[in-house]
């Protein structure tokens, strides 16, 4: 048996979708340890708070005993030395993800040699599933039961109407 | 620690190129043991005899403790399940790569659920290297020694000579 | 013969472009009546507003008898099912329009599978039309008589003046 | 109501999968009537002959009322104006397959003005079939049940061990 | 003013069509001097003899002083250095065009860094023109008169009819 | 010999990338003279005002005789017309880049038929660098050595402390 494997899987999660869920239980099984890094990147607008973002991932993911949620306020490459993590997870869905993605794994690995980044294909079912997708389909008051966990949905239009 | 990661990297190495190398490397950190699993295709033509091409890689990886090299003569998924890999290892270059892979992975995944796919992007120096142009620009007679190792580049001279 | 079938071309149209009269011209084959829904995207800033887009619409349409120009100020799954579109209609320009259009399609089709999404590719002479260049190349003092027609052009240069 | 809209369908189906089922039933709403055509190119390598398969898909349509098969031993669209149909239908799948057939649908309306080209996307959970596929994974012994119906299983595994 | 430019355009032209000639007309702007450089490459079929193809591009190109057709039976970046071209012009059609171009590119670059590639892009109204594609309409006798020039078309036809 | 050739290539270089310098050094080769165009668009925030971007490209480009550094106010081809540039000069990185600079070509051949483009491919190992991520590399704290020439990351970390 090798050294420990440790993943981390850095995102947005504004808000969490069953798409991210399915990477999250895949991941886990990659990795001994996989740790979801919650991105604080003040230029950006989010729907949810980081601290709400994070609440709404400890519940998804308690059946897990090696998968943990952490706040990323630094660079990634920076952030994953700093916890340890030999791996970055990401999905990728699409062509246009594909060439960001390939851009972002190559500065990574520049930056940090030692962080190499592992790829899961997202599952065709989620394919099309963006978190701003599920946003946008609540503001117009559609149905986004079948993009996010039951618990998720509730919060989304609550946020919303206010 | 969790269960032993075992994965497979399935491919033709018709020769093995530094770009399959960079992908053994890196994925032999992924994987506690990384299985190379050299295909059996009766349907393609190959340079290289199977027996050759487990030389020449078995010659490759003598530094690592945990790569093997094994010879697949079934579907891919069911060979990883033989040799109970967890995961399979794929290289990712370019975009036209990534459609086809995606639908692989996919394929496998429904053909097999316990057996997932892993990707890692190919480094940028070696992306727009592969086993068929090697052996293109060798047939006229052009100098290979950037892109495969030299005992292999003096083996497909000689094979392209006869 | 079957039963009605209804399409709808859901848009900005800000402004309408050669491009857009081509796919409404075919589409009106397509399908016995063509809905045009500019969408009403409050979180969006247009040159026009929705009425003057209505009315630039409207003057391009007067041939048809079987297409109709209407304001859509929700989900767009969720106004199709109301004017009774059997079916959404897309023109699809490159690659990278494909990818946001098949997630579009999709999220569509599950969030009402009795709305199917039918697509045409966009002429190639018009493949590199789109109303933001159109509004770009104005903003500069650059000639639109090859992109949009004689009226829609007058209001733009009108329009980016102000 | 307009003119009749009668669509055509042109492919290998060698052999029919449940991809093409389901871009037939959907394509059977968009089109009074669509037929079927099953290309019959002599440069080609089939599994089934042109009679098979026109019987696998005509045991296939039995339930619809305005979908036909036909053959098709001519350039496209000079078959498609003889039989009278005012549109082809084709599946986009992936963004390979999109250049393709953007060139083909631009090629075919140079050809014959009078025969555009209607798209539809294949459905996600379909998105990775392909008969090649299919026929691969059967030559390897394994399930095909996922990918097309009871009879063409059989059949494919009749025809592959002889 | 600075050294002189030598441009090589390398390619089939089995047959030339409007696309090639479009982009040898601009090509001819971009160098001082533009060879054509006709591949032989003994493993593809072709349709015409690389002598029959020398005639063909040699009539299309009469009015340029500035462009000279060759036959290339080496590896393109030995024979660039032969010529002392300093450039390599290919035209772009396509995302797989791209990145196949990028891939060739690339090598080159590594072969013989003293040759770089210059690319332009297809006009649109000719991208989706390729010489395979009017070998296949021709086969089906189809009208080809809108792809390559008239004496090609002639020759064309009856190259298919033995 | 032909006329002069003079290639402009238009950009933001907010700030200056190793990609921009090794595309501006191999189009002084493709190019009797090359003008660097800063595009002056008052509706994009740029880190580095016009001036300075201005005096950074001049001192990078100090040992070429035949480049140049101006400042453009105007719609590209417009500009193009008035100093008298041939042809625009291009790189690519990646697909998405390839569609938008596709669109951006055939769009100013026809706002200006005597103005081409032409295209290098940007170097693999410069594939994945844009001033978009150098910037975001140093707000957070990274460390951009490896992207832009030393004067220049001194003065990136400056602008960003303020």
């Amino acid at each position: 048996m090798g050294m420990n494997k440790t993943g981390m899987y850095p995102g947005s999660f504004d808000p969490l979708t069953y798409g991210h869920l399915d990477l999250i239980d895949r991941g886990s099984k990659l990795f001994d340890t996989l740790y979801i890094a919650i991105s604080k990147n003040i230029t950006k607008d989010y729907l949810f708070t980081i601290d709400e973002r994070k609440e709404m991932l400890e519940k998804a993911i308690e059946k897990y005993t090696n998968v943990k949620v952490v706040i990323c306020d630094k660079l990634i490459s920076t952030f994953a030395k700093e916890i340890k993590a030999n791996f970055l997870l990401r999905g990728l869905r699409a062509v246009t993800d594909f060439e960001y993605e390939l851009q972002m794994a190559s500065t990574n690995l520049l930056l940090n040699p030692e962080v190499d980044t592992a790829f899961m294909m997202t599952k065709t079912e989620y394919s099309y599933f963006s978190s701003s997708m599920v946003k946008e389909i609540a503001r117009f008051g559609g149905d986004i039961a079948k993009f996010v966990p039951p618990y998720i949905a509730t919060e989304v239009y609550e946020k919303i109407k206010k």
